[in-house]
């Protein structure tokens, strides 16, 4: 394991030398590891877009990948750093919920990280992707086993990305996960938990728009046009055909979404 | 070729999973891949930076390196993913026009990538980028010869990124084929091309500004001076020092220019 | 030395082909280099920025690494490129004082480039990332020694980044280095010589506001409340909890701060 791969997710953002300074403690300690952005520009404090964007890349890497989530309003405080095994991979964070759709997926074994051999000597109390969880990953990679950097813990922290309440008879409350580059919305709908939409005529409420057309492509609507369409995670997304879905709906991340399929018509 | 360069160009943005995802890919099946971002801010749907971006870049990297293009507005419908081969490196990219200055630029042969073997089990409507194009980059990087991917194709979509035309004796029409991160206006008049401006008074028309000064270096002009000068990559660029051209213009990507050459005063 | 460790921090942004270039110049000189983005957010042109940028992520990187740091409005005049050793790491910079911090921080030995032969054949008057600053990290990873590179100099640009003035007894002033992701304001006053704060009331005055806490934890603090902190980086921050300071106070890079200790009541 000495090239292991490890993947970065934080809202850090990129203009800061904060992922420079956690890259050069990964180096230093694990020279031949080969380190992934998956993103830097989680939105500041957001657990569930985090939680929903390390949920969508994890299972595209290869086994034994360790996944570094980071978004830490809690940081300096006694939230736990902590190393969770899940689907033959690896996933490094604070415990505050940004892994809750990583223990819905696949079954996991999570342990605390409190062995201060495997963390920088001083311990700052702002940074500790810096300085606890990027040595973390750096040890792992290294081969270092997930029993040496604590105990095993099963009171975790969760509760953040869950599906959509029904509400009345085929009707169902939802979310906003997560806005896209694009503007597309992507809601906590999973076509497979979903799938009347596919043959059934159905009402997406969202803002002050009514949604009716589930398309298969982009590029088979208008220009402009607002639609719903399974995206690419298997998620409801509301997209606008080369426009922004989020500036047409005028919503964003957290904002509520409705769906009633039309079973009895 | 066991460690092969792959470079990645998307309208992706790092703000989502997408990037993460396609990187997965490409080290699960060439695990000694080595990913090199070119950028991932192409403005969404936009072919003509995307077509820029990777003509400026491209011959900066060493024989056979294997470069993605994405920017993909048709993804889901029939428009056709290629692999070009052009001056001893490789592309892959929807045939969309995204290629179109590798085209111009050296001699090229293409193919469509049609053998489900060398893409993901599942292809979505709506992500190609790490359904077909991450994989075929990967497999490429590991060896599997191009003949493989698909048949020779010669009907190509083209046509962006041409040159200024003609107006009058010594009056050319062009582009803006793109702002850069300072605020320049990169123009489409290639210095080869236009090297009468070095010698001869002229005037270079955009927004309503005239421009008459090219200068050397953007040192030797006065601050929030606008003037034009030969950019990095040969092509006339509207700048002023220390400031942004883009703000004082008020032009952007895909905005005329005029070029008139005084020959005979 | 042939896998060594390249690390670049510059003011081009990631939307256009500059670092992308640079890159390949890179990996074609040095196909085994391995390249780490610190940033290349720095505001453009902004000096002070880039200095404290590299300054408070070097010193986490192994020994050899080559840290390239380029913000250069003077491109293409007559100021020298520099290649320094300090602290065990080599910098390759213009010299124009982005290295202040570095020169403060360690012990230093500094040449100019100016030997032709570790430069692309042809040098652009606005690029010299690609044609010179590039190629002489990547001949440096490949174990080209320093002396090859040019003489030793010592009539350095410096005066970037220096401590706070003593305005009065126990009174500073100092100034805003840089705001950080988050919105904190990170100011010149280090801890090791103003741990006064620690153990004695004071006031940090900064746009109209004026702070008397300093917390030791983000979530030891209200949420929005305005405090100082002792940041990852030893300086003393202003900052707001789960808010931006920056928006809070109005003040941004470059602003001043004045800081008055009470040793007295």
């Amino acid at each position: 394991m000495a090239g292991g791969l490890i993947t970065l997710t934080t809202d850090f953002g990129t203009a800061d030398h904060f992922v420079g300074a956690m890259k050069g403690v990964i180096l230093g300690i694990a020279p031949a590891a080969r380190i992934v952005d998956i993103t830097h520009e989680i939105a500041p404090y957001n657990l569930g877009e985090a939680a929903f964007v390390i949920a969508q890349a994890w299972s595209y890497f290869p086994k034994k990948t360790i996944h570094v989530v980071i978004v830490d309003p809690g940081v300096g405080t006694a939230r736990r750093p902590i190393l969770c095994e899940a689907g033959g991979q690896y996933f490094i964070a604070p415990d505050n919920g940004v892994l809750s759709m990583i223990y819905a997926a696949a079954p996991h074994k999570v342990r605390s990280i409190d062995n201060p051999k495997l963390m920088l000597r001083e311990i700052s109390r702002t940074f500790h992707g810096r300085d606890v969880f990027a040595p973390a990953a750096a040890h792992l990679s290294r081969g270092v086993p997930p029993a040496q950097f604590g105990k095993r813990i099963h009171d975790l922290i969760a509760g953040i990305g869950g599906p959509p309440d029904e509400l009345s008879k085929h009707v169902w409350g939802g979310t906003i996960l997560k806005v896209d580059h694009f503007g597309n919305l992507i809601t906590n709908f999973h076509i497979e938990h979903f799938a009347g939409i596919k043959t059934r005529p159905f009402e997406l409420r969202v803002g002050l728009q009514k949604i009716h057309r589930l398309a298969l492509a982009y590029a088979d609507t208008a220009i402009g046009e607002l639609f719903a369409i399974v995206g690419s995670s298997g998620y409801l997304e509301i997209a606008a055909n080369q426009a922004s879905a989020m500036q047409t709906v005028g919503c964003s991340t957290g904002s509520p979404v409705e769906l009633e399929i039309f079973y009895d018509t």
